[in-house]
């Protein structure tokens, strides 16, 4: 997506070959008209997928998903981090460990918003190993519902998330896929915009 | 707000006195359309305050801040609650304790996205003591910036948030005043709408 890697070489930050800061966009600080045009992008990618849930992850997932989610005219649903486990059957959890930032939590999934006939997109902003994209899709089988696809704004291609999602079977969508980073670098898989 | 009123009434849950749960359209599922008329609400109420930055608190303010700062058509920043301070000068930080939860944060705003000239919006999803929205505005007070509103979705009017507020020169504008609570029962302060 065009629009989303010029921002990311206008705006975006990279502090060495692994980590780039788009605080000012999309992280800390959110362009709202930019989360628009990329929920319609997913939108375009996935109109024809049958969609009945966009699901994302607390909390940098929300603005893009929300979009996305009206744009295909279903409803969004927040995967909560919790701390500790939650013991009286009304979710589905399932443990995340970020090895990026050290830390473990579960995520978790009511299973009031979720039904096997479900066939959901899964919308995170970056893709490195796949953790937490692969963590959402387990949620999903849980319930008995379907990944009809994996929507990331940007996809650490570098690392081995794309390949590990893939490698499960599931249709990854990344709108900006980063081949290098380095300081004062940025670099992407020349695809097809 | 009557949509908002009318959604509560229809598909909110109150468990006890004091507990009102949305899930199912706010706080864990979040309906896209809604979101955006609640976001275009507040920005009709606040839309001659010369509003420069919409400020939310992650997460569950997140969906209809976003629609409220495209409403007003600047960009929205989130408060990012850290578990511990960050010491490299580069951010405001302010502790917050959650007497609901009976836990305690750092809530925490970076330097880069908030200057002196600010005029800011914070928008939050509920009211109850005032507790997260009074944080938020020490942080924007920190930066030597102007809280031109604070926006809620819900208030419980029969917590002290309000007139915390209210008493601390604010203008706080909710969109669905919760008068009383109960097991099964809700009602609203009769007000303009």
């Amino acid at each position: 997506m065009k629009l989303l890697k010029d921002r990311i070489l206008a705006e975006g930050q990279a502090l060495s070959d692994s980590v780039l800061k788009v605080d000012v966009f999309l992280n800390h600080q959110v362009d709202p008209d930019l989360m628009q045009a990329i929920g319609e992008d997913f939108c375009e990618h996935f109109k024809d997928h049958g969609i009945t849930r966009v699901l994302t992850i607390e909390s940098s997932g929300i603005a893009p998903a929300v979009y996305a989610a009206q744009a295909l005219k279903v409803p969004m649903v927040i995967l909560k981090k919790q701390t500790s486990k939650i013991l009286n059957g009304q979710v589905f959890q399932t443990n995340i460990t970020s090895f990026t930032k050290g830390t473990s939590y579960e995520l978790t999934l009511s299973k009031d918003y979720i039904n096997k006939d479900d066939k959901v997109l899964i919308i995170d902003d970056f893709l490195a190993n796949g953790e937490a994209a692969t963590g959402a899709a387990r949620l999903v089988q849980m319930a008995g519902a379907t990944v009809e696809g994996i929507g990331i704004l940007i996809e650490k291609s570098f690392q081995n998330g794309r390949t590990r999602l893939e490698h499960a079977g599931y249709h990854v969508y990344s709108q900006a896929r980063v081949s290098r980073l380095g300081e004062g670098i940025i670099e992407f898989i020349d695809d097809e915009d």
